[in-house]
C-alpha cells in the first residue's frame, strides 16, 4: 500500500460516476414510456433488461411465505437480533411536536408528521443485500410511515430472491413489486395502474437507478445519491495493524472504486499496516476487487503529529471513520465530518454495517460536511403551527404592518390592518 | 373570483420554471467561467449582468455603517423584535447530541455537528426582502455555523440596498460580496481567490440562481429551490370573509404566478369572499399582479362537508394554510400535508411572514408532502457513534459474522473473526 508523508493539505480519490449522455437519454425515454404506457411499459421494459416474463407485477403473500421457510434458522435469527437493534437505535431519534405558549395567547409550535409513502429499492444480483433492506425499511417504519413499497428487479425465472422475501417478510413490508432500474424508479414516482406513487424513494441503485431518481427528484423527494463506499482509518503506534489491515480491506472487497486509506502520525504502524494489508489480501475470495481498490483509492498518510491527522480527516470527510487511537473517545469532539464515527479497537465497521443499530446508509463524497446518515428525520416533515390572538394581533399588528410596508406589501399590511380595525 | 363545486379531486394550478435549454446552457457556460477565471470572472459578469464596475468584491464595514445609519429608527427597531421573535422560535429547535449506554460497554449514539459555512444568496432589486435575509441567516447562526456569507448584486452604482446591509448589521453578518446571479453561486460553491467555498447554499433567486443551484447540489448542499408562493385557506360559514378575501389578495400580490385557494363547505361564504375580493382588489397598488394571479391561480372550492374540505387541503399540500373555522386547533391533528399551519382569524399569513417566529420558508409546488419549513436541522448533519467493548464483541460478534458471510463479504466477517482470536 502507498504510503505518503503530508505536511499540508490531503485529499481522497473519489470517482462519481455521473452517467454518460447516452445513459441519461434512455433514463429519460425509460420515464417517458412508463408515464405512457403505465403497466405495459413495465412488463416490456422487465421484459427486455431482466429477461423475465411476468404476468404479475406484485409479489404474492404466498411467494413469500416460501422464500421464508426456505431460509436458514440461524441466519433469520441473526437478522431478527439486527433488526431488533436498529429498531432501538431509531426509536431514540423520533421526535414529539412541541408547542409554545405566551400570556398574550400565541400559541407556537412545529407539528412533526410522517411520510405518507415510502418506496425502497431493493437492487437485483448480488447486491440485494438484506441489511440494506432492513436499513432503509426500519427507520421508515419507526417514523410512522403508513405505506412501505419495495422494488426490485425480477431474476429470469420472473422470482426475487428468498434472503429478499425473507427479509421483506421479518419487517412486516408487504407490498412488493417485481420491477427494478429507471422504470421501477418512474412507477414510483408517478404511478401506473398498479403501483401508487409513493412520497419519497430510497435505497441504492446502478447509475440508471441513480439518474432516474435524480431526475425524478422535485415530484418526489429522494435520499442521497450514493458514491463508492469510503474508510479512513485514524490510529497512533499503539494500534494494532491487523485489526487496521482487515478493516481496510473489508472496505475494499466492495467494490474496485472503494477507497480504504490509513491516516497516523507513527511511520512504524504505517508499515506494518502496509504488509499487513498485502498479506491478508492472499488469501480473500474477492482478492481481484480489494486488491484493485487498495492500489486505486487506497493510501496511507503519515502526518507529523496527531493534531494534523485530525485535520486531515476532517479534511477527507468520510464515510465511515475508525478511530484507533490511545485515548479514541476523547476525539470524537474534534471531528466535525464523518458519517459514522467508530470508536476504539473493538469497533470494527461491519459491527455497524449489520449489527449495532446505527444506519449503515452513510454520506458518501465528502458529503458528510452537510449530510447525515439515514435517519428517522428522513421520513417525517415538519409543518410550523402558528395561532395568534387577538389580543397578540392588537399587540403585534403595527409592526407587521411596518415591516409589510418596508418591504412594499401593502395587501399583506392591509390583511393586519383589517382585523385591527375589527371589521 | 371563479367558484367551484366539487365532489372529487383537486389541483392547484401550478406552474414550476425549470428553465430553457438556453438558460441551462447560460448556467453551465458561468459556472465554467468562474471556475477558470475566479475574481476576474466575477468582475466581468457583474459588469456584464449588474451594470456595476466593480473595483473589490467585499461589502467594506464602513459601507454598513453608513447603511444602517440611512435607515429609519422606527423600522429597525421592528425588525429588531422581529429577530428576537425569530431567533426565540428557532432556538427551541436546537437538539443534543445523544448516546445511550449498555451494561456490556456499548455506547451509542448521534452527534449533531453545525455546517462550517453556509452562503445565503439575497436576490437583487425589489426582491431584496430584509425578512428573508433574516429567516435564512438566523436558524444558521442558531445552529451555530461560524461562518455565514451573503452575497448580492449589486445595483448599477456599486453598492447594496441600504436595506440589505442594515439587515446585514443587524443579525451580525460581516462577510459580504456584492455578486449575484449564477456566478454568486458558483463562487459559494467552488470558491475564487477572494469567496471561500461553503458547505450550503440557501436562499431564493431567479431563474439563473435556481438553475445554478442545482447544478452545483452535490458539491454543496443546497435548500429547496423554491417555486411560486400559495396559499389555501379553509374557512367554514362563521368565518370573516373580509379576512380571507385579504389573505388570499396578500399572497396574490407577490407573484402573478402566486396561488391563492378557497376551499368551503358554504356556498354563501365562497360568493362573499369571491365578491369581497373583487372589491379590496380595487384599492391595491399591486392590483395588476393581484388580478392576474387570482384570475389564472386562484380559486374557491366548495366542498360537500367539512371533512372533504380537509382532504382537499391534504391534496393541495399547500405551502400556507389558513384554518379559520368554527375549532380550528381541533383540525391541525387531521392536516397531513402543510409548510405553515395559521390557526384561527387573527393568525393571518403576515404575522408568520414577518414576525411570529417561524420560518416563512416553506415547501412549495406541493413539496410539503415530504419537506419542511427551513429550520435549525438543515444548518446541522449528524454523525452516528459506534463504541464496542471487547465484551459487547465477544458476545455479538458470531452473529455479525453470519450476516456479513450470509451477504459473500468475506474480508467483513475476518475484520470481526480476528478481533475475537484475539491475535
Amino acid at each position: 500500500m502507498k504510503i505518503i508523508q503530508v505536511e499540508g493539505e490531503v485529499s481522497l480519490k473519489r470517482d462519481i460516476d455521473t452517467g454518460t449522455a447516452e445513459q441519461l437519454a434512455a433514463v429519460e425515454r425509460i420515464i417517458r414510456q412508463v408515464n405512457e404506457e403505465g403497466d405495459q411499459a413495465l412488463f416490456t421494459l422487465t421484459e427486455q433488461f431482466d429477461r423475465a416474463v411476468l404476468s404479475k407485477l406484485r409479489v404474492e403473500r404466498e411467494e413469500m411465505l416460501i422464500a421464508h421457510e426456505q431460509m436458514d434458522d440461524e441466519v433469520l435469527e441473526a437478522l431478527r437480533e439486527a433488526i431488533v437493534n436498529v429498531r432501538d437505535f431509531h426509536d431514540r431519534q423520533k421526535r414529539q411536536s412541541w408547542m409554545t405558549t405566551k400570556a398574550d395567547g400565541t400559541i407556537l409550535g412545529q407539528k412533526i408528521t410522517p411520510l405518507d409513502s415510502v418506496g425502497v429499492y431493493v437492487p437485483g444480483g448480488k447486491a440485494a443485500y438484506p441489511s440494506s433492506i432492513m436499513m432503509n425499511v426500519v427507520p421508515a417504519q419507526v417514523a410512522g410511515v403508513k405505506r412501505i413499497v419495495m422494488v426490485s428487479p425480477p431474476q429470469a425465472d420472473g422470482t426475487l430472491p428468498a434472503s429478499v422475501l425473507a427479509t421483506a417478510y421479518e419487517l412486516g413490508v408487504e407490498e412488493i413489486y417485481k420491477v427494478g432500474g429507471a422504470q421501477a424508479i418512474a412507477a414510483l414516482a408517478f404511478g401506473t395502474e398498479t403501483i401508487q406513487p409513493v412520497d419519497k424513494i430510497t435505497g441504492p441503485g446502478n447509475i440508471y437507478v441513480a439518474l432516474a431518481k435524480r431526475a425524478v427528484f422535485g415530484a418526489v423527494d429522494i435520499d442521497m445519491i450514493a458514491g463508492p463506499s469510503e474508510i479512513v482509518v485514524l490510529a497512533d503506534e499503539q494500534a494494532n495493524p491487523r485489526y487496521i489491515a482487515a478493516d481496510l480491506l473489508s472496505q475494499a472487497e466492495h467494490d474496485e472504486r472503494a477507497s480504504a486509506v490509513l491516516v497516523t502520525p507513527s511511520q512504524r504502524l504505517a508499515e506494518q499496516v502496509s504488509k499487513e494489508v498485502m498479506k491478508q489480501l492472499e488469501t480473500l475470495p474477492k482478492k481481484g476487487i480489494a486488491e484493485s481498490s487498495i492500489r486505486d483509492y487506497g493510501a496511507i498518510y503519515v502526518t507529523r503529529n496527531v493534531d494534523e491527522a485530525i485535520e486531515a480527516v476532517n479534511e477527507l470527510a468520510p464515510e465511515h471513520l475508525e478511530l484507533l487511537t490511545e485515548e479514541p473517545m476523547a476525539l470524537v469532539g474534534r471531528i466535525r465530518h464523518a458519517g459514522a464515527i467508530f470508536v476504539g479497537p473493538y469497533s470494527s465497521e461491519p459491527v455497524g454495517d449489520y449489527f449495532a443499530g446505527p444506519n449503515h446508509v452513510l454520506p458518501t463524497n465528502g458529503t458528510a460536511r452537510f449530510s447525515s446518515p439515514l435517519n428517522v428525520d428522513d421520513f417525517t416533515k415538519k409543518s410550523s403551527i402558528i395561532s395568534y390572538s387577538q389580543q397578540a394581533l392588537q399587540l403585534n399588528g403595527g409592526t407587521i404592518s411596518k415591516l409589510a410596508r418596508l418591504e412594499g406589501l401593502e395587501a399583506h399590511a392591509r390583511a393586519i390592518d383589517i382585523r385591527l380595525e375589527g371589521k
